[in-house]
């Protein structure tokens, strides 16, 4: 068996690994007999060298097989879920998934929390009295076969290879580098047992990718490597340079998912829900077009029945279920400040990055992992893209513990909206759809 | 202060370092403050990015500084040394540092012991029994002064850094990286307290640069680095497609050298001492032109002068005396095992690298750095290239503890001699002469 050097070493001269060698890196990082310094170079070469479908396919299984492997037996219908690459105001899931399980197909959905400008489905979903995220794999189970949807948090138990490598990538520089992104989220969204996955791809100057083309690229390659995976597979690429819907910040947003599930809700939520939506119907199988799944996702809105799902959703992982009901409910800020507009003009652009930035600052996010959030605090958006408003008039309300939390973000709030005289088109969210090579028989 | 991590990406994207950049990264892998799994990355990132000579000029002193820099405040006359990249039979610097003594400079020379292949002038010096190579500083000083010599090993004082980050590359798959090279010879040199430095950069099977186009790189990397951080440095790239001279182990090497010293030896082994004295005389300014140089050293061979030397530097580290003076009285192998020729012919090459293995084999070198060495083993060549041999003729004599063990390796070394019916033409050791650009006014 080659030692870890000469593995290093045939990455470094840009040879590719068997399924063996790299198997033999990943379980020797847990074993102890891969040290971290050679892990770290390793990935440093990888950096470098990149890696094919196939290795990047045997990372992805050595670091979802170096954990527990859900099989959610029981669970008899089609199993699809929904990953994001992270974005500001992205509360599709809190909607999704009761709105998809809504529909008969099981959403199994395993999330993270937030972590610098980028929220996290786990926080929103605190933001409901008594939601809990810490289910035991086999409640997991019960609840995703009773209800048809849960939504918990990555255990220790799901891909600690991939915990360990993120942890070395984040202090190494190693973070952008594509087949370690791929096999980082498939390893983890590959331990739920599920059957598809939709990947929401997000480009722009508030994603992770802040170009459509590195998006695209990031897409083809998690398209690729799940489906030789032996997964039904397919990604949007969706537009990340304005913050999604109305509000940023953990009630505010789950507010707004509860406005898209009883059929309200700002029209590109809503557009991002039922195109993810559709896709999700459709890996399912359980409907034929997406002119079918769209028709019966948007039934599922105005009938209530998606709503029904999430209630039941709530209720089943102990949520308050009357603060879904009655929404005023759920947590509000002490202190509201108007961020107003300093001359009148049309909103021609609002940049993503700096509000999410700012809603960790008024306490709605994490700049570090062990930081708590504040369920309440965040940003509404009152005048957004392409409103027109008088000088004076809120551009956005802050939402913080102390009035002093939230003057200290007006500023930088102000200069995220780009005012002016020129004309504004909203554009579609959806960038692209990549479904993959067709197979070759 | 920038982080670990972003000196890791900066490197990662082509940036080029400041001085205070690399001075961070060094001093706080030393601190603990930078983790050796980021070391790793930064290493794997400067193997494809490179650095510039500036950054190499940084980095070695860096290394430099993290430990002890011998003044030698006392020693009056210009003091040169030389390095060798690491061959096999290399026992140049045992009968050089004497021999340019005895022309009035002083050679002050930290060496290092064998590992694979390369044998190491500690080892050869330690076969002289008694002879100590573990003096203090001060100590060192003394008999440079006195002797005009003093050969010594790498105290855990010199660039202790050097040796942090030599551990992690041996490891980590960064070792073939010029300017990591460069920085590592560099810096534990530098720490002799020398005006000027040889190097004699090996090209060939048995050295570590396996061509001379990359030897030459090397050397000019050196040359250039070397003379920004203000030493006067010049480079040799010499052959090492075959064993230098006609022996490879420890006593059997040190008994070549004092043979040279005597005035006799092989015409190789002679030869590259002349080439590297003569350039140790040039950079010391005790001679004017190379035919000077020359005349000199020669004329130390043939009075006696550099033997006399080589005996009181002998003395003056504890070693015995008289079994310099009969060096029949150096350690002598129990067994003696012919290698014989399976057919009559000339030998036209003798791989170096496999006799290196061998003689590791034999007894005379390390595969891991705490393995003893017997300094009695070791290959004696009786036919050297070019010489015709008859069936059943000795090609080499092999020197170990047991008849066993030489005839373990008798088959190796034998398929090291290439017999022939071609012609043999003598190539120069000497390959080509490195002294960097011209200095810029």
């Amino acid at each position: 068996m080659s030692s870890a050097v000469d593995l290093i070493v045939k990455k470094r001269g840009g040879g590719e690994l068997t399924r063996a060698e790299i198997q033999t890196l990943v379980a020797g990082l847990l074993s102890g007999s891969v040290a971290d310094y050679q892990m770290s170079a390793f990935l440093m070469a990888t950096f470098f060298r990149g890696m094919t479908d196939a290795e990047t396919v045997a990372l992805t299984q050595a670091m979802l097989n170096s954990g527990r492997v859900l099989k959610l037996a029981s669970v008899k219908k089609p199993k699809i879920d929904k990953h994001s690459t992270g974005g500001v105001g992205d509360k599709i899931s809190v909607c999704l998934a009761p709105l998809v399980a809504a529909c008969g197909v099981a959403v199994p959905m395993v999330s993270g929390r937030g972590l610098g400008h980028t929220g996290g489905t786990l926080d929103k979903l605190e933001a409901i009295p008594g939601f809990s995220v810490d289910l035991s794999a086999r409640r997991f189970e019960h609840v995703v076969r009773t209800v048809g949807t849960s939504m918990i948090g990555q255990t220790a138990e799901i891909a600690p290879a991939d915990r360990r490598i993120y942890a070395l990538r984040d202090v190494t520089g190693t973070v952008e580098c594509i087949p370690l992104i791929v096999a980082s989220i498939l390893s983890k969204k590959l331990a739920e047992g599920i059957d598809g996955l939709v990947l929401d791809v997000k480009a722009g100057r508030g994603a992770f990718m802040k170009d459509r083309k590195a998006a695209e690229s990031l897409a083809r390659a998690l398209v690729s490597v799940g489906q030789r995976a032996g997964k039904r597979v397919v990604a949007l690429v969706t537009d990340m340079s304005a913050p999604i819907g109305l509000t940023i910040g953990n009630a505010l947003e789950t507010r707004e998912a509860i406005a898209v599930l009883q059929d309200g809700g700002p029209a590109d939520t809503r557009e991002l829900t039922l195109a993810l939506g559709v896709e999700m119907l459709l890996l399912a199988g359980v409907t034929r077009s997406p002119q079918q799944a769209e028709a019966r996702l948007k039934q599922a809105l105005s009938s209530g029945a998606g709503f029904e799902c999430f209630l039941r959703l709530v209720k089943a992982q102990g949520g308050d279920v009357r603060s879904v009901e009655h929404p005023e409910r759920l947590p509000q800020a002490k202190a509201k400040v108007a961020v107003r507009a300093a001359k009148a003009g049309r909103v021609l652009a609002i940049d993503p990055l700096e509000l999410g930035l700012a809603a960790v600052a008024l306490g709605a996010g994490r700049s570090r992992t062990d930081q708590r959030v504040d369920p309440a605090a965040g940003i509404e958006i009152a005048a957004a893209c392409g409103t027109r408003v008088a000088r004076g008039e809120p551009l956005a309300w802050l939402h913080a513990k102390t009035t002093a939390l939230a003057q200290a973000e007006l500023a930088r709030v102000e200069r995220a909206f780009t005012l002016g005289s020129g004309s504004f088109r909203a554009k579609p969210r959806v960038l692209s759809r990549i479904t993959g090579a067709p197979k070759v028989r």
